[in-house]
């Protein structure tokens, strides 16, 4: 069998898997997603494998993450970016106020969580938001290669809409200090950024860099290296050590139901199904990969 | 000697505690204050008992967390009160996030902390957020007898400014489903409040009624008994336990300076020295209160 | 109708809560009491008013708390008991380890939780721990005036058989450093504490002495108004701040069922009944309380 | 330069960061150590490369917990662990009582924090904790290919009275039903565990077992994968994340000093230099893993 005839038997047989997931309902939008999509790209530099829906556009979500650290640590470097936020795992949800004793510390955040990559946003360069946010879809398009990247107007209004935690974290970041931004323009910025629409192709291809770190007029190699571990620590929320454990490489989830994985040093990998688990990573995503990651070693432990 | 010489020299006494405690500098106006007044009244129905600056109106601040949870029963009756927050004793600060676990729940918030008192200016009744600031205005001048109180527009525009925090913890509650309120609408309504300005007398005159279970008319006896006992257990701060066994009667402070305390069944308290413990409570008004509790056995202990 | 027929109409009234208890079951021979028994004994000094089984002995269990307080009062002075605990509401359940970003404080416990009685216990004066037990146990009988009063064996082989948790609440003070103390010997002296037994009339007698200040041989006013403001804060767990509201009087409670109440300046009040509520207080005790103090307007407040 | 050459240059660079740091003072015995010894050794399994006091002995420390791990993984399965024990981070130090609203669940505690370590000790099969600790140290022995290998008795029995915390974690351990065992015992041999004493190279043996996964007769692909992963992301404490971004392998670290690091699929490194980072974390023997891991190329990322 060839590499897509495999991708396509495994996808079937992890279609079980989208039954016990249940698609993301504190955005309303994101609710009406049709939950049977299921999709995986795999992109070689030379070759791309694909099976299911890979060509579907879904929302980054949580994906946009990483590209906002990787921006932000372009533009203003890592020591500036190591003065807003920490780099261990938090061992709590994505949405958690990391709290505690009264105090908020840039240690107790990470880029891979709301409260880090909200107040990552307000290190991106630009005059105005808007500026800013033309930067960062401009940054993911080149990363994608695909220049027709744009939002999901609907998803966009809804994060808006319902998106008072993150308000609620911006509000609480200006509280202790650690950013002094107006909260309705910084929270706009974030929802437009996690409703940029992707396909599990343009994650395969967003991936691929971070794994070979060939294209550095694009990423540096040491800021792909920064990104892949703190994928690896934190990409998947307190699901990452299980993940470490059965898939074994670095990996960032998005509530809108993709994963983006990178096998350092070989390809770069795209899924899609919006069924979560209860950490808030697709489920049938995850154990795609973890099939995929058993039969073929690409585990990096 | 008499009761007012006795109050100035007991007042004199406790000058000393001025210099050991700090004037609240999150709203930067408040930190313009003359540290060095230092005033208390003493109303028994009867008479009217002072000495020192009885007559320096200052903002209210927390002070109007009980008129707040006064009104709202009024307004809405008990039930609807606890459905929205709780009774007991957070064990923590007057500005946490009493957030565990990733749960917010109306047990783990009371009225006299920041999240309780934001969430129960929710059921303050009116249409528009001015007119429920009317009425609590009115209410508060009701209570004191006195028709000219009104804000403090610096202290109001400098909270406006500065209270992120609050506005944190309101987008907290709208994000746990709690209320579903404008926050800045919210917020701005709070911020007002908390820039009533009364005086020493003012203070003493509401926490009489408080005392005496007289005038039914402003505030029935069961409402009053609700108040004293939260005032008891959660009035000042995580101070309360302390100030429960040095002074023994149930008492509310503000960041402001003030102390409003309630001697069941006898007067009404109201003190005021704006140098604050690390508690957040007026420290020379709290040994003062210690020192004439002690004297005249106020304690209900 | 006189004030014995009137607590045994109440009681009765009452009997029906008994129903929606739960005995405790961590300590397995607890869980074998008559749930049904419900009693109490109110002393004035001059009478005696009982009903229902207020002459079955229970074992004191928390309500030990209070006592431990008061000979540790008595033998090393209130400065040496502040270093070791503090006096706030820990906002927490009775068995939690009050502990949060890896530091232990005193202030975060206080003697009416575990963590702060068997910090206690290090402090009441003996040679030996078994010397310590015959003192406090004398103080007990003292107390109530009742010579008889001893332990009850199988509950205290009981709960040294399944008190790990106290055990660890013991040697997390010994890691922290706040005591230094052979962990067993310690646990074995409080568990036979909590396994005094004690009536209904017992707990009235002593609340008695704490309400009227006057047997000063036994308990000095100013260690009796200690014990009655720490109790009215944080006696009933994380139920004080209801019971503020509902009673309006200090008290304390055990899961063996009993709550010892005082009516400062009044009388002394024991109750009994076994089923308890999700706080771990006496549940129709607790409604029994309720029902009279709204009746005869026992609140202080 | 040849590797050995390399490897003593980059030593003595990184000795200038054995002043920042600090040697572990909570088991008086270890602060006994000379603080100056600072040694590497790695084997490729052809050659061993080593610079300075490569062949001083140490206690293991929490460089036993990945043995404890692999050893329960053979003698009881990964489902049996994970009954036991979760896989995430836990963003807290050590030996942090990882417990949040009055619940202690598996998955809040890992094999890499003391209170899983302790909890996986139940799993080691042997009928006698001296059986038990006979099996592991045989273990150690057979990992090394050092059958010479012994405990360090005065650090053993520093631990053992001054282990307050372990034994307060133990205790919870049992109070909250996750184990069922003698406290004594468990500690004890806890204890035994980690004062049992390797070298560098001792070291470095393992580490290549871990990243080889050759020698299937001790040591399976499966479970090595496991322990890398979770050395990963909870391998050096709260300072995993800052590891996996600078170094980029699988590796944990001992309060001992000594670090023990894999770079999967190539090689094994022992580290050694006992003062220690604020996380715990041998000081420089971590600057110097990351000065060889840019130099050489090891990050996996």
């Amino acid at each position: 069998m060839n590499l897509d005839t495999l991708l396509e038997k495994n996808l079937n047989d992890c279609r079980t898997y989208i039954l016990k997931g249940k698609v993301a309902s504190y955005i309303p939008e994101l609710e009406k997603v049709d939950c049977e999509k299921f999709g995986i790209c795999l992109y070689t530099g030379k070759a791309t494998h694909c099976a299911g829906d890979w060509n579907i556009p879904f929302t980054m979500q949580s994906i946009i993450k990483p590209i906002i650290l990787l921006l932000a640590l372009q533009d203003v470097g890592i020591e500036n970016i190591r003065k807003l936020v920490g780099i261990e795992a938090t061992g709590k949800p994505f949405d958690a106020f990391n709290y505690s004793d009264q105090a908020l510390k840039s240690e107790h955040i990470n880029p891979m969580v709301n409260a880090g990559a909200i107040a990552l946003c307000t290190l991106i360069k630009g005059d105005t938001y808007s500026n800013k946010f033309n930067r960062i879809l401009k940054f993911v398009q080149d990363l994608t290669g695909n220049s027709a990247l744009g939002i999901d107007e609907k998803v966009y209004l809804s994060e808006q809409k319902t998106g008072n935690k993150n308000r609620a974290l911006a509000y609480m970041l200006n509280a202790y200090g650690m950013i002094d931004e107006d909260v309705e323009n910084l929270t706009d910025f974030y929802f437009r950024c996690c409703s940029i629409k992707a396909t599990c192709k343009d994650l395969a291809h967003i991936a691929y860099i971070l794994a070979k770190h060939e294209n550095k007029g694009i990423v540096s190699a040491e800021d792909a290296r920064y990104v892949n571990a703190i994928m690896m620590t934190s990409g998947m929320y307190d699901g990452s050590g299980e993940f470490a454990l059965n898939v074994g490489i670095p990996a960032k989830s998005g509530v809108g139901g993709g994963i983006m994985a990178v096998v350092p040093n070989r390809f770069g990998i795209g899924v899609y199904s919006p069924a979560l688990d209860n950490k808030g990573n697709s489920l049938a995503g995850r154990k795609l990969l973890e099939c995929l990651s058993k039969q073929f070693n690409w585990s990096i432990f």
